[in-house]
């Protein structure tokens, strides 16, 4: 049989993250890979009583074909969260915020085109650009995120027409690097993209897990017209239900709109409705607050982990203000793809650093989650990973011994 | 802001039938246009029932991330529904069938590859093939389907470079006209696309909406290597889950299954559980049988209006054994896109049949829906299409004379 693929399927390679990650799946293993919200934190009692409310009084209507545009006291509850004035208008309900990026690729970029992306960047949206073949170019950035230089000289591109077609950016508690931009770094990005012309897809899933202050406020908030914006209920409420959104300026929503009817013809309406039905009066307010002290002792613990056990290596690594993620960088010599396996040999697992860059990556990088793992098993994983680092290194110094003893 | 857009989504156009249809919404009309399943059938108890299990039992399971592939006992429950040898490794679960286009489009068709269809065809599969900017070739179709001498002409192409990369086929009851390809018609095109190495994709989303024999053997239980099989629980369980699946062969489920994480990770694992808890214990054949005879008797009621109303006027239409549509030809002289706002006027809608077509459309076709309107409803709106045609050749007339009278 001909099965011929396209183009662009030829291209397609297995994630080299979800590999890395199946071997990590093992009994026994702490994981400090995934990216996966704690789940003691899905308030399920208030799903069941959501069902059941919904099912018995408009059941119908739950379980029924639906609007392509989404939920509208959903599209309403979320124009009411956000912190701008938002119409609800131009609200889309996607299927996740991973459908949204998807979205946005299919209605800007053509193949070649030009999208400018973090260094690191969250590698599930170079996953959903990749069929839509684009070049992705990563901006120089430093612990605030893109640096406004680099960014306006990737804008432009070589002629008009190679201008880049948007920047993806996600300002708090980045995936996979847990850092974010200040109000500074925002308000300069926010002025340079505007004056290039150049849109702005802003990813904030993270957002609401501030620890001690909120970020500051969203660029799209600074110019809506100028930007997509997307948000997601998988990190407050539970990311089994693949419940997002985008606000899109009317420039290219109906586009957005159009693609969406194409793909999936709308988001399950009987998600929407659980949603929107648990997040009535206020239930957020309350809600949320649980998750950041959560995950704030995790964050806590991981770091006086870090400190503990990695004392005397050359280890850096941030202490992110909120999210899900913290980075960190090995001693030189150190390959954290090679440094994985040995890692998993002590039960523990983390995620090498270098899929995240659109360039070539730095390969003594990692990503570490502390929302998934308890306070005890991070002691354990961290504990378990210095020794991993201690152990390399020792055998590296042995090898270069060796070899300089058989030069002489 | 410079909102540059893909070239596939400048070609995008809104919906004509999405656009229709938004006037057949209005309170008061019968709709015989949209092809909403009976929310009578929609088994809301059993999911009520459902939902309070899974949440009880293994709530936080059924709200974490889960994998791209699909829930494992519905991916089982699927290949054990289906008529041949199904090994559940090659199911993947869609956020409803729409979806599975969508992954195959994006797996299987370059710019200017030549798709196949039907003559006329579904027009959301159209709609999901568009922004791979394939090139739709409809092949010519009777009342049992695509013609297998035209299938295999047009399949080669005039090279093999552009030869077809798969022919779409909705063997049972069609959307939109209905029809049903015959055992005979089947058995000659699964071994025409054989011998022409031509890859079917096989959409059968009303399959088990048959009234009095179940239909034939489907196209991929013949040859499942050299076919994509594709359904859904919108028709047989409820439409606003968004649930279906994909049965596809080793050469290409790799590659749906990467284009399926980049689209939205997985579908909602949540509605997913859902429906497995609801199909234990052999729910489907005691719930499927309740809305076959329903759809059944308002086929009838359908057929008989259509015979009474119409007699005396030159409309042709089908008597469908299964699925949720009919397809009607008006006399000559009337374009049903003009005659749909008159219709409104008495307060009756259905779809013209023109967008349903890749090439140039018969413009005297519609689609007709016998499952959202009652028998009551059924019979008060076909009474009142008859009249607006009655009307409308009764003005094509009187305006025939007048202009004879103004030459003469």
């Amino acid at each position: 049989m001909n099965w011929k693929l396209a183009a662009r399927a030829e291209k397609m390679n297995p994630s080299v993250l979800r590999e890395i990650l199946k071997v990590t799946e093992r009994p026994g293993i702490i994981s400090l890979a995934g990216g996966l919200p704690s789940p003691q934190t899905f308030p399920i009692s208030a799903f069941a009583a959501a069902c059941a409310e919904i099912l018995e009084t408009d059941g119908q209507a739950a379980l029924q074909y639906a609007a392509s545009e989404g939920y509208g006291p959903l599209r309403q509850a979320v124009a009411d969260m956000l912190p701008w004035n938002v119409d609800p208008a131009q609200v889309l309900i996607t299927t996740g915020s991973q459908q949204g990026l998807d979205l946005v690729a299919k209605v800007l970029l053509d193949p070649g085109s030009r999208v400018l992306v973090e260094t690191p960047t969250y590698l599930g949206a170079l996953q959903a650009f990749g069929p839509m073949e684009p070049t992705p170019v990563a901006v120089a950035s430093d612990d605030e995120g893109v640096i406004v230089d680099d960014l306006v000289a990737q804008a432009r591109g070589k002629s008009p027409a190679d201008a880049a077609r948007f920047v993806y950016l996600l300002p708090n508690f980045q995936n996979p690097t847990g850092r974010t931009m200040t109000e500074a770094r925002r308000a300069a990005v926010s002025a340079a993209a505007a004056a290039a012309g150049l849109p702005i897809v802003e990813d904030n899933p993270y957002g609401e897990l501030w620890f001690d202050e909120a970020p500051p406020l969203p660029l799209t908030a600074r110019n809506p017209e100028g930007c997509i914006y997307l948000g997601s209920f998988s990190k407050v409420l539970a990311p089994g239900l693949r419940l997002g959104f985008l606000v899109a300026p009317k420039a290219v929503y109906p586009k957005l709109l159009q693609a969406k009817q194409a793909v999936d013809l709308h988001t399950p309406i009987f998600t929407q409705r659980m949603v929107s039905t648990v997040m009535k009066d206020g239930f957020l307010e309350r809600h949320v607050p649980t998750i950041r002290a959560l995950y704030k002792r995790q964050r806590d613990a991981m770091v006086a982990a870090l400190q503990r056990e990695m004392k005397g290596l050359d280890v850096k690594f941030n202490v992110p203000v909120g999210g899900m993620f913290l980075w960190l960088r090995m001693p030189e010599g150190i390959d954290t793809v090679a440094l994985l396996p040995k890692a998993v040999e002590r039960n523990v697992a983390f995620v090498p650093g270098a899929p995240f860059y659109a360039g070539e990556g730095d390969p003594r990088t990692m990503r570490l989650s502390f929302v998934t793992a308890s306070v005890e098993q991070i002691d354990i994983g961290i504990a378990a990973l210095a020794a991993t680092v201690r152990e390399q290194l020792a055998h590296d110094a042995a090898a270069r011994v060796q070899h300089e003893l058989a030069e002489n």
